[in-house]
């Protein structure tokens, strides 16, 4: 059994990471910080884990050694102590945006500041097996995924792999995202009576997460549109993307099963009957299954592609874990295998 | 047209207060005030008032006498300066708590510190026009309702009328409310996540609304129990009554039609087919329309009697401008026609 | 007082007909007709109107002669009996889809069937004052508006008036919709367990309203992709434009203020401050407001504009009401006065 | 590997059982039935399961044998065939309510038909491992409970335990419930515009499970008062219960905690802090667990006794996998380990 501590363990993200490592079957939950809820007991910020777990919160000054760190910090706070983290544990997963990307000047246009450990950048490997599958199985440094780039890129992967992106109009992806986004820490926009029931498009251009997505698919023409609904977790991305091929549907379906196939977490919806017919992102609350589907309108030449995560899952605490067991060399599905909730 | 300010214009029932009474065809908005947001307009707020109205907050330390002023402050606030404000209005509606008790005992012991201006306490009259319209017609000072104890004295009126409640069990009264009634300002378990799909019975006992209940009945042997649910607007009571008679449906039905037809926004619904059979909360948001029903066990002699309610219109700023009707001398229906909306 | 008649009055739209109509200055709510509820009284359908009126559901074939008559039943029957329905009243306002589109081909390259009174397409004007204003004052046939198209239109609007939306990149247009749209009729995916916390993106390209945008934008290369979310009345039209000119923010803020400017129930938002910054529905519910607004980005001459309305008001009821005023020589604002709520 | 069969698996609690126990680690799903989807995919109608399992939907007629059948038909079927059931299996768990009762006569008044096969009542046992653990490893036949019952009688658990449900007042039980418990097939009250966002009373006295709460906890004056709320899944059951000893709540702690020790499912809650202070049913989504809390007011010798569970896992499919791991010798958890989700 490998020894792990989570860092930042009372946010949304950190308690993902404790319910999934506390049922996994080759680690134990050992350390978990939160300095906002020292001495408490973990089940008392994540009520879900009552009876599962007797452990409390400490102090992440008082860290011992560990065989896997992973820190679900606040973004711009790993990279002030990665040196101090790297002596406390071989294997480090940072859940942040502080180390997905690779150049610091990357890193300082779309986050505005620059980045404080910049010589930390190449030891990273970027979070998402679907893209970097074999380096993961070699790194010992692993980054988070943006759980609205993972949506994005999982969207466009088929795509990509058959070169579809390139010479494009501008790829508009619009993203569609539940408040668990936010975070565990409320703002006057997330209370209730204001954040229920809404459509809210908070961000036309400029979302953070397009960094990620121009690194990992290496296209600069593409731009993120963010739009808030009234639900806690899930992101579906919808990507529109003219393509300069004569296509039918039976050559795209190829594209998009070949990733199926090659990837365990993801499926292929796409039903001509019955009530789920598209991606949704509401069946996938806890999996960490990305779903993935298109439609394609010859005329114009026009793909449709989606991709339903959940944010907290596929999006960010899913994905890290899904690295974890590639790095440690454990089955990739390990601990991962809830399979999401119908009807819910 | 009388001219109306209003003290604390930027929470919930400001906002409603604003509303309504930029419609009301008898009064001017006058003044309205904020601190929080000071020279603000009154729509960035309030973004339905956008294109109503071009008033901005004011000082509320600047204000100028006016005919009709509504306070609509947290609690404990109205009761600091009531002898100002007095100065400044001959008619004054208080929508905080701090002048629903007409006994200063009363007051300490709900809410458990000593009242500031007791001597003002004996000069207002309880705001429910369905109680104290009379009254309401010859009075200077009204205060406003507690929305939990609207519902329940609207849900048990026709049996306080049937003279039914004495020689009681204990009346249980199940209350199940939105998210509004926390007003503007949020907190942790008003964030989204923690507060979307909830079923949340936060307070068993002690309500402070019970107070006003216990005033306004005449009984001592009621308790409400308070559970939140996933509605943003919307109060319902649900009231469990022994009666000691021997009755049937048609004798109780009697005392609900009464008071519907005796009060222009209380409804009966009662039906034996449809969707909308019994009293809802839902299809009153912006109404100031009080929905009641019951059902009825013979063999255990046991009255359900239930209230619905907006909890910011009905259950606050509604009863108050129903109130200020009554003491202008104005229509008492005047402004709040507004009837709901269905679907919604 | 003119005398109006609904046909069809047990659905949404003729449900938000009444509710309007019966508060109308200038108009008599005269007959309504519904043959599933026939006998019934209107409130059982439409609870919110409990108290506001005694009317009965008579049989379309006993109605009388009026001076208006509102059709508001599923596609296609109006123009089985159009000729029968101009017998009944001089003036006619069909909220379907059957005399939207003058050009019989377009009608049946969407509808998918050939027109059944081609000869009155040519008769009737498209039911949006902010394009038709002039026509409808002459007219005597009306009809009414696809909620996505009117969104869509209102959303593009100032960019047509700008001469912006021509030479284009196809224009994407991404729409967010409530329950409300499917009608008061549900079906397997709109039972509640199945369609709350939804995002689910039902049709990707060839939604019919898309012939709507067409005739009246006059541009052909325009996509509509549609996603449900959880939210009972609201559209959002989100469209993608890029355009070809040299521009800054305030040039296409003059554009949106204009439409604003010109008519009475454009509003635009675009706050840098506050909850509320952009269109929302959520605050539209019951309001025939349309709010526009836009987010530029001038590296990539990206325009996002959106538009946001309750599809049963300005989207439906609300526009053949407003058209109904603009017909009659009504004021353009009759009855549709009710503001919109908050918090909701 | 035992080899288990689900009869009527397109339904929410089929699709449950199914979930659960291909995950379980002592069983086979060998056979599913559904009429209606027939030769279906069972991941067409559980889009959860998409790349779970490849199992069709096969007729119920041509079943084959097997060592454990599952029920999960509608009301009123297994009883008509009983007989043949169980020559097909050996252990039967029937989730409908047909042999929840032993007394015919008590069927009878609560179902309003007879039973059609009363000589196998008294061969069930009811299927709550918190009442009948022992009995459940020793049957061969165990029936479902109903969710509301489960979540009375474990609200009412300690309270019986303790000998304090004699000679009260009338307990009046009122339950808060999602939409799930209406089951997969719709009807107009469960259209989305018309369920979202309800407080609907459907129920004030007369539910069914009222007849399996009289039998199981042995008391008669009780009344079970349901109110439809907007959630999926989940119940909440909040019991008012006088009692006449001198009690303090150090007390009554004792009877809840011991409840917990004894069950492996049941958890009390009951914080003076944070955000989840009292049984809660939306993070219990997917899980078996049953809250339970209580809070007491000495002056008048009230207990407010909650309990939240899972309608579609401890309610119904839960408890019937826990009955038939005690029923089969498994590990009284096995495949119920899924913990629930925080935020949801």
């Amino acid at each position: 059994m490998k020894r792990v501590t989570i860092v930042g363990g009372s946010g949304y993200t950190g308690g993902e990471l404790i319910r999934i490592l506390l049922a996994h079957p080759e680690v134990e939950v050992y350390q978990v910080t939160s300095r906002s809820h020292l001495g408490e007991y973990v089940f008392q910020s994540h009520p879900n884990l009552r009876k599962q777990t007797q452990l409390k919160f400490i102090d992440p000054t008082t860290l011992g050694s560990c065989d896997v760190l992973f820190l679900a910090l606040p973004h711009g706070e790993a990279q002030k102590r990665i040196d101090l983290y790297s002596q406390l544990s071989p294997k480090i997963i940072d859940l942040s945006a502080d180390f997905r990307l690779r150049d610091p000047k990357l890193y300082e246009k779309w986050y505005k500041i620059p980045h404080l450990a910049p010589e930390w950048l190449q030891k990273f490997v970027y979070g998402l097996p679907e893209l970097h599958r074999q380096d993961l199985q070699t790194t010992s440094y692993v980054s988070g995924v943006g759980c609205n780039a993972t949506a994005t890129i999982l969207a466009l992967l088929p795509l990509l792999q058959a070169d579809f992106l390139k010479d494009n109009d501008a790829i508009r992806v619009e993203i569609k995202v539940g408040s668990s986004e936010s975070g565990a820490e409320g703002n006057p926009s997330t209370h209730h009576p204001e954040r229920s029931g809404i459509v809210r498009t908070y961000s036309a251009f400029g979302h953070r997460h397009t960094a990620e997505v121009i690194q990992e698919l290496g296209i600069e023409n593409i731009s993120l549109t963010m739009t808030s609904v009234d639900l806690v977790r899930g992101v579906l991305a919808t990507a529109h993307v003219r393509i300069n091929s004569n296509l039918n549907q039976k050559d795209i379906w190829h594209y998009y099963r070949k990733v199926s196939t090659e990837n365990p977490f993801i499926r292929v919806v796409k039903e001509q009957r019955g009530i789920y017919r598209v991606p949704e992102p509401k069946i996938l609350a806890g999996s960490n299954y990305a779903d993935i589907g298109f439609d394609y309108d010859p005329v114009n030449q026009h793909i449709v592609s989606m991709c339903a995560i959940d944010n907290l899952m596929k999006g960010a605490s899913g994905s890290a874990v899904q690295s974890m067991n590639l790095m440690c060399g454990f089955d990739e599905s390990a601990g991962l295998s809830f399979t999401g909730l119908h009807p819910i």
